[in-house]
């Protein structure tokens, strides 16, 4: 009799493989899950890779437009940003595809969930404890029984050849990937020393820069409430969530724009060193940065910048996606976006990309007019002499006290 | 009999020169002044423009070395920016020359500080205010008198030839422009309208990245306590904190490093489009930003990039350098570089700067072993487990609140 | 002919009196505008003085009910304090009563809105440009001809005399005040000197401590999303929001509640001295704080304390009502306040108000069997061992680095 | 052969006596480790029992000068407070008792750090970690083994029994305590219901505020940088930082005041309810919050209330005493107390402390004549309408787009 049924996240390779034979061995009845998230993958490969090792079934959801709208498209609402540098590529995917395996699993009547993660499977967790917190969680990875019986690569190839596992013959990159819509990581290996340049032939989603063409091509995005809606190229125009963030994708990977190669710091306490190329996100993220520029008030700026930017980055990067906390966020981010909408021109060239121009219909925040000099409508210039004078009061008796401390400011 | 001594910012323009003439006719005796924070200038020119109308003395200082170690530096090591985008190269320098103004000021006893500033006066005016709160300030665009007399350019002109004022022969850029060590700022005119590109000739301290060459330049950017103090290229070891900020600017200029064009929010509540070109202030921040990813521990850091590097660049942009917030801040920043020292690789192409390996041994928080999957030093699998449980707490007590509330988050 | 008909903040005082008249006689037309935010006033009075003075109308609205519901719920909501001990009162009642007589002004077909503010009037005028940007402001103490003819009490007795406007013979206190349903301010004379303590005879919505009954006096505040809905005493049930906010000044007067004396930062960069009691506010605020411990999820809360409470009180006391910033703010609040349903009872004794006990159904995050230290339901003692371990790893590093640099922490 | 040396938190109650026993028979050698940080505690008996079962040795150390001067200053200084109500009195003494616990375990050579916490044992466990990373934790009630083996109180007095373990045969009152030089915490037991109201006999550390005397005792606290350096009363002066605490300390326990019941949210994610009494603190903080407001810059404050102060009482709620990020805050709280210098009368009556008046001579920013609204000297009414006018730009502009998007705020 079955201990049970499991829903596997199952993604073909040797460790999840290892884990579905494992868990069948172990008495449990096995679904299989895939989350279609943009990555490249030979999907029909998988499936019956998954039902010859004796699953019950393979579960394969495309959840692409899922990501683009409800969580990419918040992203480049609120310019996500980790650490200065780090567009959160696998962070945004990670809460969609646990979601969905959660879903797979009630929908199949499953009492577990496994993964075959090891550290990074925190997010899942979460997101799966946040999902359904009745849902049991089987990580092999972090079992012992499990770690003790395969203690090296060496255990799981022994294994695989015991038990009719097909092991990939092509030989592995040095470093681990990770594929999806928005970008692909890449880490450990050889880039474990933070010192050692990521090798010209690592990066998959973006032409080399020096390999990219000689002239600069030029496009523009259009926005609504701070979402991407349009995007026109000298090719025609391109509408449709994952459509156009596919298009921005391959406009950044033919001009080789988004590669990142930092250090950064995990939730966990640790520094990693991560490189990323992330096309669409980079330029998307360029060009509503810009168009708040235009539309956004100064004041909800500063407060969307430090709070809400800062703190929905963290929520994602620490896998606190369903959190009291980011749905408190979020609320801010939308709100924001009231007016967030209008057209930015864009051009890539080579590795950068940069704005045109920009224009929109909805703010009444910039004005020609007021941005000339020669204009005096809105106010006249004795007026900076009144607010100068109320500014200056605080700094004046700072320059005073600093005279009296004998540390005088025009030292 | 003299009203007085001013002390004028004098820069040979036309509207500099009106204004110092404008004052000895009222009966004032004229110090001019002019600051070298790194601008193109013909300075034995300004000299003789501003003895031969009048001025009693042409008091020209030299502030480069002042300029980067006092705030350049510091603006590097809190990776500052303004509404993400814009590296304020003309805030750092106002408060420089202010203080400096008001100290020729004060050695040449004069009573009045004065400048040709319209509405961008503020930053100077606030610096005048707390370096000396005892100094007064004639600002003429701010003087209705002034302002009656001068109101627009033919007005000047008239002026000009009554009282023999050279008047430059050479046709003015359709935009105004600022020029210091940092940048070259371009704005108003033409660029008024927000969705004008700015044309290729505009840029001057950086040529246009299809223009730049073909293939990579790589160099090396040494940090001691956030602060670069070596820059290593293929032709050799620079140090000097003015030597090797100038090299970084001519790295960036040759591969046309450091443009943006951006409509940002002025500190009067208007929004401005600018222009600015910034080359090796955009690599030296990219180097630090990078270098800060091996050494500084994640918690400071977000506390930093919360709360020093966003408020401390407020600070500088709304012109409030000489002020008891800037130097809390400060205070902070240096404290938060204690071991940000080691040396980053970095490469710049036709327009973009990258970063290729960084080192360091002022820090051990990153380890390349902890980094390694494979190793189980520093904690094991199963703490990981405890940690997501009591992590998943507060996220179970949502999804269960959800699940009551009628929208389950596994929708 | 008149020069055009204006709506005046008139309070029946010598000083609105005199602009009163001095508006007719310059030639307006005058429109008295007086609200009732709870404030003591023999309206009749008012009325009969502005029209016996040459008012065209005396219009008197009773705006108590949209400043409790709009504003001082609001406040109540997010724990609004400013600089940790000032609750706001003034500041929570200006954008009500500016906003109101820019209704009246235009009802009336006002083209000029006057008050006889001086420095404070800032906040009504942000609050005025905001409501009808178009309209144009007169304020008399800040223009040079009347402050040239009133430059001393005397002047305005003798213009009093000259023109048959009443004076009332009952001495004025030795401060200024200011009275709302929130709280009476207290400030400027005697109290200018911050080591002056106020008198016994100073405070008017409170009773003295020593004064107060000598048993505690216990009653419940019942909420719904963060705003009072019902108050149950012993002697019965108030609902209401006007009247129940009545009764909790009502309560907070007879027991001493609610009195600060403090040194404010003002927003034009000056110090002032100021007392305020605020009995309703302060029991109402502590039984909001006290229920949001209850319910409210700790990330969120920290978000909120840090950003929103602070912010929003900012803006309110900088006169920001009517501002982008504050709507952001105030989006979030409302939202913040979901489940901040429940009940808080509460005692108060001779100047004090403490909490005795809190329940609600709408949240499941307090739970007493977690709580307990002999559940083991929600996790094991054994998750909190991977928990620190975890945890501890920056910790470790940190102590580590401190031993190395010669400063170990367990020095 | 002994199995090593173990440094254990002992109290002399029946866990700890329970844990000494069993590791005695475990194998180990055993010192124990009793810190004073100024609990009620007979010290001799304490000692006595500890030998008597085995210890190698008792050590007990007085910390409460450097608790004082060390923390409890500090969070004066910061005004540390958490989630609006906490003083944060346990969490301030846990790292001064965590380092001196591995002071002397190092002293004695011990390899292992022990004590008789739960989940408690968090803020304990980071602090040794950090002190000493190479140390390793015995927390018995974390093994497996050892709750296997003590299941219940019963199990405890059986062990008790068969080991000759006194077992006090004082009743124990219905919930836990933690005393110390701060305050004495109250929670657990019947506590856990947050409706059930605290019974009167709970509070050692304050008498009842009925029961308080009958007029309002007045003192005044002196403070240097922040920290207070004497306290008058009418009965003389006292000096030296733990002398002063602990005469505010009675002065607070005489008057009834310092008592607070709230719920708050642990570090781990669960709510938990406490009550609190903290009399001389919450007197010291209130003095110095007042303080602040006479000679601390607007600015300065804004930024340490939102950051330092929030942040430096979650790290040391979190246990993250010895930690990077509570470093970085720290050099910003001294660094912001530098003005912070003067006394402040204070007055405290049946539970309630109340401000009588400050003064300072460290500081210029309070003037009483630029507060009084008869003195024009540092700006004049016209520089107001300015400052206005520059404010409002972007409130009009705001305003402008509500009219156009048919939501007038003039509604």
């Amino acid at each position: 009799m079955s201990k049970g049924r499991v829903c596997l996240a199952y993604s073909g390779g040797l460790d999840t493989s290892t884990i579905l034979k494992w868990l069948i061995l172990e008495g449990y009845t096995v679904v299989c899950f895939l989350a279609n998230v943009g990555q490249e993958e030979d999907w029909a490969e998988v499936e019956k890779k998954a039902l010859a090792l004796g699953a019950e079934r393979m579960v394969i959801e495309d959840l692409q437009r899922e990501f683009v709208d409800e969580i990419v498209f918040r992203a480049i609402q609120c310019n996500a940003i980790y650490e200065d540098r780090y567009l959160l590529g696998t962070s945004l995917a990670r809460p969609i595809i646990a979601r969905a395996q959660v879903r797979v699993a009630q929908q199949y009547n499953c009492e577990y969930l496994s993964h075959g993660c090891t550290g990074k499977g925190v997010r899942f967790e979460l997101a799966f404890k946040a999902c359904n917190p009745s849902m049991k969680v089987i990580a092999p990875w972090r079992l012992p029984e499990f770690i003790q019986k395969f203690q090296g690569r060496a255990d799981l190839l022994k294994f695989a050849a015991e038990n009719n596992i097909p092991v990939s013959s092509s030989p592995k990159a040095p470093w681990s990937m990770d594929d999806n819509l928005v970008h692909c990581s890449y880490e450990a290996g050889v880039l474990e020393d933070p010192d050692h340049s990521p090798p010209k032939e690592l990066w998959t989603r973006t032409v080399d820069p020096t390999d990219a063409p000689d002239v600069p091509y030029n496009f523009t995005i259009h926005f609504e409430k701070g979402i991407p809606v349009k995007v026109v190229t000298p090719e025609g125009e391109t509408t449709g969530s994952v459509e156009l963030f596919k298009l921005l994708n391959k406009i950044g990977h033919d001009n080789g724009v988004g590669r990142v190669d930092i250090v950064e710091n995990r939730f966990i306490g640790l520094k990693s060193r991560g490189c990323y190329d992330t096309p669409g996100l980079t330029i998307a993220r360029l060009a509503h940065v810009d168009l708040e520029g235009l539309v956004m008030d100064s004041k909800v700026r500063k407060l969307r910048d430090q709070f809400v930017t800062i703190e929905w980055s963290h929520c994602l990067y620490n896998g606190m996606y369903f959190s009291p906390e980011r749905e408190f966020l979020e609320n801010s981010i939308v709100f924001s976006q009231k007016n967030v909408s209008g057209e930015v021109r864009m051009s890539v060239y080579k590795g950068a990309a940069y704005t045109l121009g920009r224009k929109s219909d909805a703010s009444n925040l910039y004005s020609q007019e007021d941005a000339s000099m020669d204009s005096l409508e809105t106010f006249s210039p004795m007026d900076t002499t009144g607010f100068i004078a109320i500014q200056a009061i605080r700094l004046e008796k700072y320059g005073l006290q600093k005279i009296k401390d004998g540390e005088p400011l025009s030292k």
